[in-house]
């Protein structure tokens, strides 16, 4: 069971490392799709099939847990409130699907947060690494040792020529999925970021807001990820992605450079305002506190806030979605009773990072 | 001459002596007209008629000024810049009308800044005493024995039936004009500000923004004075001001009752934004200062804001007026250059005030 302090903060361990281009790439994250042999996959399987694949995973995580040296939690989500399951989601260490299978679902996640196995999501075995920075490689490769030593003790649905099968016909293949959490204030400021928009898809690629299909751009945050798994390897996947993000990230810093020589004191004011805004507010709706929040983490990249660290925004960014506040409240907020928490939370974290009274 | 210290802050000295009810009445003011006999009146007189006018009172400023022992600085509009003259004006120690009048205008400055004597304004008198708070009666006392100090020397034009004659009508009689400053935002915010002014001007009064007629209600101040001066004694005149000035104040405190108890939290989010708008913005738009400064004020008189005392907002307001940050500047700036510098006065004054680094 995953243990309590996990659901206090919103700021994970991994976010503490450092990564490269770490001020426009707030995260990579790897995800392999793999189902069990011979059981029906989660999307048509009945209850007992579910709880057989549960076990299955459990006995092979005890088995394995002991010859690695990381602690890792199992958790089932019916051992979890889904005020719980749904900070788990905000956390991006499980997704909203696995969060509504209260049945069979369950969840390993290691101590430092950096990898999570979703059990019996839209498939058996859902393996996810996060690193901070563009580190899709890096993320590819703990996800990859994760994945074998599960497959010791399990044998995966496998087809020769389609490669790993999976519920969704878009997973098949190498059932992999890698996506960069970017933060682009500087395209958005200069309303290039719907072409940009644009030609990524035209890329195969797929541009989301932070939490995932359909969900808003929050805080300029955008999720940009392959769409098929198909016909390619995962090293061309990754390498693919990881191009196009490197474009974007010099197309950022360009539109930023511009940003500040167009219009200096106009950034600067709306960075500041922005503070102010976090610093003084007794009410913020979670819209307005991530455009803040993106503001100032422009702010901070710039050089025009100096005291602040980059991980806290992250963190701030996360404990302000509805299920964090309710769950630090210990009841149930109406919406306008949250953006009172949210206020709080965030001017008094703010007050504990600058050192003030 | 006025000292150079004068032109250099928006707080008057007796801005900060005591004065009743002075969270709702920012200050009281009495105005005498006067006209010297057998002289056009200036709107009609020669130059030359003016520069007589000119020497005669200033014989008498300089014959009665050793009587007393209150220092008074004489200056002559052609002595000032157009920029001191519109300082002047937005620290309501001379009006727009004399600052145009630079060949034959001319003021006398006490040296607390309480009472002005305007020469060839509208009238070739026009004496002018303020005080903070609703003090009228004390006002018009301090204008009186300035009106009877002068007259020592000068013979005023006076008909028997009539009063005192003036340039214009309206102010015929006993030439006096009594006004308060006060600062309404309860009544804005709830909306009962209109219905306010028009009970209040069928009571014969005169509502105004914060720089005289035609001005906008900036920062929820507004100006209340009386509008003929015909057929009533000062005392009268005074009297139907201060009691319908105490009903205003009384409305206005129920108004912020029922902010207070019907929008407590909304109302402190209001209060404390606008603190963080002040203390963070880069650019700032004289409109929004105003309204943010009031604010402030209210702020502080609920309590909300610690640490900030009242002169320095009216102090504020004063100082962020276009002429004053050009004076400041010492160069003509721009209404972007000057929305810049406003910003920056601002933000360092509310530091220093509440001992920031």
């Amino acid at each position: 069971m995953i243990p309590e302090t996990m659901l206090q903060t919103g700021r994970s361990p991994w976010m503490d490392w450092n990564g490269p281009e770490n001020d426009i790439v707030l995260s990579s994250r790897i995800r392999l799709a793999r189902n069990l042999e011979d059981i029906e996959f989660p999307t048509t399987h009945s209850l007992e099939e579910g709880k057989h694949v549960l076990k299955k995973i459990y006995d092979a995580w005890k088995e394995e847990q002991q010859t690695i040296n990381v602690p890792s939690y199992w958790t089932l989500m019916s051992e979890l409130s889904s005020l719980k399951r749904a900070v788990l989601v905000e956390k991006h260490l499980i997704s909203p699907l696995l969060a509504s299978h209260e049945e069979n679902g369950a969840v390993l996640i290691s101590e430092k947060e950096n990898v999570s196995v979703l059990v019996n999501e839209e498939d058996h075995i859902r393996i996810q690494s996060l690193l901070p920075g563009l580190q899709l490689k890096e993320a590819f490769q703990t996800a990859t040792e994760v994945d074998d030593l599960l497959e010791k003790s399990l044998t995966y649905s496998y087809h020769d020529s389609f490669g790993y099968l999976t519920s969704c016909p878009t997973n098949v293949g190498t059932g992999l999925r890698a996506s960069v959490l970017i933060h682009l204030p500087g395209l958005v400021l200069t309303n290039r970021i719907n072409r940009l928009i644009t030609a990524v898809s035209q890329l195969g690629l797929v541009v989301r807001g932070i939490y995932g299909e359909g969900s808003e751009a929050l805080g300029n945050m955008f999720q940009i990820s392959n769409q098929t798994t198909l016909g390619k390897s995962e090293e061309e996947l990754i390498e693919h992605l990881e191009s196009v993000v490197h474009q974007i990230i010099q197309q950022e810093r360009l539109a930023r450079e511009t940003l500040v020589k167009q219009s200096n004191i106009q950034l600067e004011d709306r960075v500041h305002r922005s503070f102010g805004t976090l610093k003084y507010a007794r009410i913020i709706e979670s819209k307005e506190a991530s455009q803040c929040l993106s503001d100032i983490q422009l702010g901070i990249d710039l050089g025009y806030i100096k005291g602040l660290q980059r991980p806290l925004l992250t963190e701030l960014m996360i404990q302000s979605q509805p299920a964090f506040l309710q769950l630090g409240a210990g009841e149930t907020l109406s919406a306008s009773q949250r953006d009172v928490r949210r206020a709080n939370l965030i001017r008094s974290r703010l007050k504990e990072e600058l050192k003030e009274e």
